[in-house]
């Protein structure tokens, strides 16, 4: 059921032609999502007018391509994650005015219009391995109009370097923290600021980093209460949050 | 909103004081699950006729009473499980017809009409150690009305023992298997049968035992493909299924 | 021994020629297995009608075609699970009336004489990623003549989807429910429907997925207590007892 | 070296007593964390205005009864968790104005100057079990001036009741999901909602649950993107990070 | 069917009053285990001579006096294992010529006559924590007959006490070891002695030692290959396999 | 030192060149070990007769090639496990003597004397799955002069076929049982045997069999007393203990 | 065999009583250990001068006296680590000079000659809850002679604390770091001194601290390569090797 | 603010061109790590003399030579590990001083003045599995001028081997000891020497080795208090460490 037979079956009571009972029971049956349709099913996507994304991984280059010019034909913005060179080559042929970025591993389509940033956050991490993850969450932030200021070059066993970079982050709205091995960072970066901290523990290390899980650990352990995680890997999902969290602190 | 305010809505229509289009503005926007309630709410329990349970561990004898007396006087069945003797104690004062199954740690009062069981489920299990689940799901399964041979005395190390009531298995339309250790029980019971086997990890055992999950891996690894699983210990969940699968087995 | 030769035993006694208590005593030594094989042997199929499948994953093409092949000159229905398209090629070459479906990565050759559905499934999961489980749920269901309804565009994210099927999920009777990553789809039809439930966790996810585990530990976990749960990735599983299942609710 | 000893040095230099030269060794020698201690030490203290709290498990009455009296003497807002009956009583007992919440097993005391609340979060969980989790976030929000909506009585396996409150989850800045078992509820929240979610897995389960890891994983694995994960049971934590949220919300 | 009903049918036939065919089918449709029940059901105890024994721990004592009582009647050996001071004191209350070992946490009835040692084994373990399972080891082992030579005073750590004791190791049929903690010992024992080594894991040890999980693994990982593993604390399930070598070894 | 050095010291002190005390003294610090070397070196290779192998996984076709030669123009028996095609071809190239077994991965070479077996075991595994560790476990044992018998065909979803070579497995002194999924066949083979049963978890699975380790924790927790566990995959290991076993049946 | 009965066959080929060859074979065969026993019994103890300890864990009050007081009367200094209140009463009942340390649960004997200490350690951690492992840490330091700073008021979420105390860490030979929760404390002190920095992981936090696994995990990931580590919770074996090293810094 | 800027800051205090007041505010709130920079930044390297590593596993050759290039433009001594025979090729090519050692998988340039070896550490493994890390371990302690004793041919199952080189042991000032599977071989070593043992865990072995979890829990558990231990495979980092302590036994 959609609003005109919504419409429809109202008039018909209001014409006569349908009691209330009857109005009662075939409201009381039909399937209610029909009713609430535009309303609740793109309630998230409304509310913060941030683009679902297509999770490339595990898609064939045609599939991402497909989907991805399907979303770029509504003129939305459009975010594929987890690209790799082929699916990448094949989406920007499809759509020219796609932009690859590589690290990130990430496709991006802008068409909304130009915005002020809703906020600005931080994305922190130690240095080159884990930058893959560091770019997602940045290049995420930045199609969602949300400023990024890249601090690439800190970590907890080189402490001044992060002490160096303190003012920078006292200035942000959230702070995103990419750490693998250990974790140890988003706690030390808590510790200095005052806003959410985001961790998003990486798959970085060997041995017993078992791919990650050391680090996601050490990051829910956190003794800076600022402190909250994502899934390992998961740079989109922490710019995302982090997204909304600057909106709020920006709007009017 | 409720039938009563629907039907007044409505009527407002037909009065002609409230246009479709404003109907249709307040009904897009009311909050629809009160409209569905009494068809939503209960809707497992309405269409299986059987009753939710409590579960009593982590609830205090009291906190367990009351609830336990709420449900008694709307005249419905009424199940407790890892109900202690201090519980139990405690809602037989307050609840007399209430039956204590100390083995199951299970309190059940019996108010419904009595009827034809629905259905014939085995119970099975090695021995004296997976009793109190297997008594659990046997003592849930006879309250909601199904009949229950109960089989206690075979074992995968015994397997002459299992041959033995393998007339009797295949009589029944489910089987619930209770194994601990090494949980190999379902997986021979299953290739016995020919309905559907649950099987129900048990916390027995020691040491690689890992209170449970030894069991519940084998279970899971079964190469009988008649064999779902439940969590470890949970003989409510598995006499709760059985007896839907029964009961279907018996319906007319 | 075989009934021929058992009844010749029977007839010595008979004639004479074999004392009762010879007899007892070969009677009690005889490998009684071989007594009751054709009657045990193939019990569950017996009594099942389901054929035995073919687990193609680990075995070359042509190990699996020559099982299939010889398989098919019983006359028997086939199933192959887990083919890649070189067996699949494999086994078509040989057996050309077999079907490949290539998302199901499953190979079927019905010969049974058709019949009516024996009952009805829906086979539910949220996407494109869990579609291959999904899919080796319902062709296996249906080459066991089982009606399949498949809901593949639900998810818990956006709830409102799944509400616009219920009424479908309503008139099943089983419903196979496959779900990666947080695994938290069977909880929320468990608690739609009046059926039993069948959770399939997937390996659809990435870092604490862990390959699966995450959902399979959120559906043992499930408080929906008409949830039982199979390995992860067991399309197979699921469908072969939920088509057990489908059968009773429709057996005269 | 403090404020007081700096200027000394450097009236010193403006004395001509001491050389730049001589002073500029003595500078990049000090221990420049005493420079910043006031600024650097309570930073994030002095930012949020959050005071720190007292975990008070593991601690003696005594022991926490004496950290939370020095803690009053100072004027501020003191927060213990994880504190039982004995500890309540003893810190009851040296500071009377302290308020003991049972279920939420904290000791709160109010000195700060009575202000509007800084924002509003929902705390969202699915029933009794989960109750002192929900309650220690609900309190350490609430002695934050923080504006809270409970919503205790809603779960996935009864979903219509999550969608009866879906306007009041619309309202708030952040919402704090608590859930045990399978912990799916914070991905069906956060599709609702279009502000932050975070998820506080509990304890709450038994069997495959370990202890809140099933449900820790879930989370960790939502398929909604504005969900982000603290430790188990850590209400607390959750408490810190909504408030840091919604004061972002509501400042000039 | 017992061999007298056997009889009885087979005399039936051999008067006529039963055609063969009649029999065969009675035959086929017998319960057969039942027929096999003397020569299958007691197969292992009766081939081995080894009595089953009652796991009391989870067991009340009055539950183990009880059973204790009964085996003990029938003339047999008796042992129970994981027997409290509570439970020894009921057992040989009723049974006054049982012994209780308390550092095994055994009780043992010697009732069979006596026989020359079918075999040597020697229990090695490391120090007094390892004790109790090596005691139940040689407690287990003498209650089947079995010689058994007692080294509990060698550990990695001190390898030179290992060496003194070679030569005692040599002339034994078996070698169990006991170890927890890093599980190290029966991989220099099983290089130093020829014949099979049964390595027991035992649950000694703290933090990652996970409650023998460790020694588990260490054991299970040995590069000496004569060292097969039981269950972590399984001190009896190594003497019963131990046994059944050592008399090997010495059979005629 | 060796004999020779310590003839001459002693004869030193017969001749009154060396006081017995510095004699004692240059004792008690020469390296011990290299009196005993010969003894102790080879201790369990020499008192076994069995050949050490070479594990060729992870070695170069080269490298074992050199290994395997060296070892071959010893004139003792070779054995080299986990080699794959191209590594058999270079060992056979340079020793053509040498036999390859592809199911089982293994290269042998027989050069010892035509001896009688000095045991019978048997090899169980349920299906073709498990052929490859089952036939590493057969080949190594009839390497070692042990007769084998295989019983491939045998499994707990059919438990009959078990019990049709219960007598055949009655006449071994030793059963290798391999098996993957659940890991149940050991103990219920453990049931029909009285000896020692080694079972062997393989890696034969997916989903919650996490490459064997939940066959691995189901033998651990067997429910039979004579079975004992080897690592995953390791028929080999297992192969090795039952060959001592059978040959202590058959010593003289 | 002793040095006395050495020298005696020694003097017994001198006199000509014994051959050399008969002396020989004699020493061959002798358990050479026996021969090496002071050498090398005590080997790491004679060498290092740290006393062996008492783990009174699991030991009864009464058997920790026992050995406590044997290893007093030989005038070594002795140490009980993991000792109760009842505990310390007794052994101090016994050995009055016995000092208790009821934080660190250590009972300490010095009865060693005063001693300049053989170099200098710092204790780090972040709070009270560490303290009990750190006191374990320090106390075993001291009682080895060592000199220990401790420095117990740093933690990763205030880190400019740490930098405050910078100083008093460059002057040690070895840093011991005790943490729990996210452990991350071992990675930042490794980069801010140049010593060896033994990390022990402390099993306090709740949760996802999973005993303190958490902080092992993260501790062994630990980008600082001067940081090894110790078992969970195990500050006795951090000062023993801590103290080994700091010995050598100051060797003559 | 570097050294310049600061002087001419005191400068102005001296000119009486900036009050002291003023001053002090600048200082307090300058970047006071850039005050620090050159003190701290390298602090570690400065201190240990021990240059900084290149971890080329996920790096590209080009990466890793663009690396390489720039610090052996310094002057330093440089190390790659993980380097892989076309990242050595690169290196090479663009390095030609620079030497690869492909057992070891490193990378080394010397170019520091030849020095006296500071100090002087064991290497020790059991075999050829364990050679790579063992080579990283010893090529890093070379290149940072620590003299290195190779001890490969020794394991716990022929502990006789290990005796003979104790001597070799003893004159070391650590030992590192690398070993997979059980992990069993640093308790040994620690029971024979005096000082520090580094335990590096590696990744060899399979099935319940679990990627060298089984030998890293092994280590962890040792009851050698000499023993501490670093991550999987990590040989640098041991070589990190034992070069330390080495030096501090031979500094002046």
């Amino acid at each position: 059921m959609n609003k005109a037979t919504l419409l429809e079956l109202l008039a018909a009571v209001e014409r006569g032609e349908l009691s209330p009972a009857a109005a009662s029971d075939r409201l009381a049956n039909l399937p209610f999502e029909d009713l609430g349709h535009t309303r609740v099913d793109h309630h998230r996507t409304l509310r913060t007018g941030l683009p679902e994304v297509i999770y490339a991984a595990g898609k064939s280059p045609a599939q991402t391509t497909e989907i991805f010019s399907r979303m770029a034909a509504t003129g939305a913005d459009v975010l594929a994650t987890r690209a790799d060179q082929f699916t990448a080559e094949a989406v920007l042929a499809a759509v020219p005015s796609a932009v690859y970025h590589p690290q990130a591993r990430a496709i991006t389509l802008h068409q909304s219009a130009p915005a002020e940033p809703g906020g600005h956050v931080a994305v922190v991490c130690a240095g080159t391995s884990d930058l893959p993850i560091a770019e997602e969450a940045a290049v995420t932030a930045e199609l969602f109009h949300t400023r990024v200021t890249r601090l690439y070059d800190v970590g907890v066993a080189g402490i001044h370097r992060l002490f160096a970079v303190r003012e920078q982050l006292a200035s942000t709205d959230a702070v995103i923290v990419c750490a693998g091995m250990e974790g140890a960072l988003p706690s030390v970066v808590g510790g200095l600021v005052g806003v959410p901290v985001i961790a998003v523990p990486t798959s970085v290390g060997y041995g017993a980093s078992f791919s990650g899980a050391a680090a996601l650990l050490g990051m829910l352990n956190s003794c800076s209460p600022n402190v909250t995680v994502v899934n390992i890997d998961n740079g989109f999902g922490a710019a995302y949050t982090a997204t909304l969290i600057a909106r709020m602190a920006h709007h009017d």
